[in-house]
């Protein structure tokens, strides 16, 4: 943990706003910090500020299972407000890794994404309205539960994905849906990451826009996995380059296993597909579902890696993974591409693993020279350097780099006009003045 | 049409950046102007302001099929997105009565609804990236193609919904979905609201929410429709206080259509719905569809009307609309509520017909006291004044009564920062300062 002057525990939003106003009053600056899962350091502080912990502002304020909203305080744990729309068999699809310890106040504040974002969207698209605590301490309150509010200036989406640089966000009202009664699990494997792409297209159609998940594996992560884990076995008896898990979520589970099937089938006529994998139980599901879980950690035990959390449209998917694995080992031959994740949404981990024998000094040298390349190289592409994992404080420098002026002048105003102390959470998502 | 210095029709963006900035050296202030289809008199000038109309910058950019994308300026006409679109086996979904004429700059620029709002989103839900001319003349271009980008502040949602009083919008960047092959349409009629609101939230669950539309329509406009329009018959043999006309799409007609027989058949054993005419060929679907276009000019062939945009949260309709006509019929005896609309977004056009016999002029001097009754009941619900429609020149008073001292000033400081001058489209939106 970083240091820090205190850490202070409001238990409600009005405690919350007395903190900030002492704050003004003493011009100390407040990082506030919610589950602290963040990836990027947004929630980081230094000796000389305070931290403000959402821990204790955790109320279900409201459930409303017909008008499908929750309303709920900042510090809610997300496995939480999970549960409590699973009570009146909603579903709140957001979810990701961290569910056990993130709260949704930080989801919000990062613009959370995760393995459902392909049908629900990012945490942005799950929002309502909310209720923030601005940097002179005043509430604005705006907890609206309507899918229709055409009434000025959208201030929501300012302060969602903000990194608390804005405002405090106290409370959101988020959007629920039904809870789908039936669900279905596939590991296809792939020639190549354009048969994978393509296929992905088809089975947009095919499914009727209800996949959930369409996440990349590559056959490293099936060799680490199978490798680092003992129970892991590869689930083909061939060899594949390329893997999707897949998942699709309905209320009818024969009709969503037989439409799929159909569609499986005829990709694999077409050579679209290679082979593929339905969970015909829980047990095959979990496993497979797992080996996407596992990969991440596998990668850990097998030795120094890099990572990279970058974003292409789509349709560039198959040319970035050539172009990118040409830069890079350019750069460190042997050097062993990882790439993973959320491949639906255009959203890859392109993570790398250093060549066998590679020390962890030597590949970490490297680390700068990399990752500029492959930002530069998304950049080109008309993609992202931080897909969902936000800026914090590491990837401020990118920012300089990447953003063009006029987007970066518009920010520095509207922060300069909201927090004109530069007393929220300051340093983050906007790189130092100067 | 309303006066104005001159009407200047730039071709590309950079013209629009020239035209600014003239306007910013001679302190003119502007006044862009899409299809001039809105509602509420956003785009009307007066004899001191220019017109800037978008009309000429109406090119598609791009399309990427693989990437569900679309990049057109401002000035394309929504049909001609909507086809666009078509002709790559892709559906843009935002449709409206005015498609035809409508302009996609004002589309974003009003967050546009109709009548795929339930499935799809509203306008800005379906937006990407933007490309925004600054009142300094400065152009902000940022049309990404990415669903995931967390890459600093939103501020392509701060010119969404802004009516252009930030700046004007020159292209977008937008989503596209796979085209669905099936659809079935279907009205159902019911005894009571609760009836109609519960229904929506089974059909919610029963069609895994591939619900398209899902329109109010109450026993008057039947009437009135059929008196209006000679060619119109009311569809049952019987009367119902209240209807819905549903669509849902997908790509399997004949699954589609069983699985909705199958809850429609078990509503109707519940008691939940009365009685549903599920149309079997496209003349029935026309018909039906035709149904709910019509109802708008029946009314106006009745005599004197009061419109009301506004929404409530979904599971206070039945309450609002018992009170909205307790509330309505005291001050003006024997008017005749005509609430119909999108009720599965909670957004109703609240309108009201004169009584039989009553005078337009003695009605009409009745408007401001009804209007103010229901939006001080609808706010009280934690609904909208203005749903769908925006704010413009015609609701700025709203704004003031309603929203939140907070809100507006921060909507205010927003304004300041963006447009000092106060040249971009000035007094819509928020009300004139003093």
């Amino acid at each position: 943990n970083s240091a820090c002057l205190a850490v202070v525990q409001p238990r409600t939003t009005e405690e919350v706003s007395q903190c900030v106003q002492l704050c003004v009053q003493h011009q100390v600056s407040i990082v506030p910090q919610g589950g602290n899962t963040g990836l990027c350091g947004g929630a980081v502080s230094t000796s000389e500020q305070i931290v403000l912990s959402l821990s204790r502002l955790n109320k279900i304020r409201n459930i409303d299972s017909a008008n499908h909203t929750i309303t709920a305080e900042a510090g809610t744990v997300l496995a939480d407000i999970q549960a409590a729309a699973a009570q009146e068999q909603r579903l709140f699809p957001l979810s990701l890794g961290a569910q056990s310890q993130c709260q949704i106040g930080g989801n919000l504040s990062t613009n959370a994404g995760g393995i459902n974002v392909l049908r629900y969207g990012n945490c942005r698209d799950l929002c309502l309205g909310i209720e923030v605590v601005l940097a002179d301490g005043r509430i604005l309150s705006d907890l609206s539960t309507l899918r229709k509010n055409n009434t000025g200036y959208d201030l929501k989406n300012l302060f969602i994905g903000a990194e608390g640089t804005l405002g405090i966000i106290t409370a959101a009202s988020l959007k629920l849906f039904p809870a789908p009664s039936a669900k279905v699990t596939v590991l296809a494997a792939f020639s190549s990451v354009e048969n994978l792409i393509d296929y992905f297209t088809q089975l947009r159609q095919d499914s009727n826009d209800q996949i959930n998940t369409y996440e990349l594996i590559p056959r490293l992560a099936i060799e680490l996995t199978c490798k680092h884990f003992r129970k892991q076995r590869d689930p083909f008896d061939d060899v594949y380059p390329w893997y999707a898990l897949i998942q699709l979520s309905g209320n009818d589970q024969i009709q969503l296993e037989q439409s799929l099937q159909h569609s499986l089938s005829y990709a694999a006529q077409q050579k679209q597909i290679t082979d593929a994998i339905v969970a015909q139980n829980l047990s095959q599901t979990k496993q497979l579902v797992l080996l996407r879980e596992q990969l991440v950690a596998a990668q850990g035990h097998e030795g120094p890696s890099i990572k990279n959390d970058i974003s292409v449209p789509i349709s560039s998917t198959p040319d970035f993974l050539r172009t990118a694995k040409q830069q890079v080992q350019a750069i460190v031959p042997n050097i062993r591409p990882y790439p993973f994740g959320h491949v639906g949404d255009g959203n890859i981990h392109y993570n790398l693993c250093a060549p066998l024998g590679m020390t962890a000094e030597d590949f970490l040298a490297q680390k700068p020279t990399i990752c500029e390349a492959l930002n530069d190289l998304v950049v080109d592409m008309g993609g992202s350097f931080s897909a969902e994992h936000g800026i914090g404080l590491l990837k401020t420098a990118q920012m300089t780099q990447y953003k063009n002026a006029v987007s970066l002048d518009v920010m520095r105003a509207i922060k300069n006009m909201l927090d004109p102390n530069n007393l929220m959470n300051p340093n983050k998502v906007l790189p130092p003045r100067g």
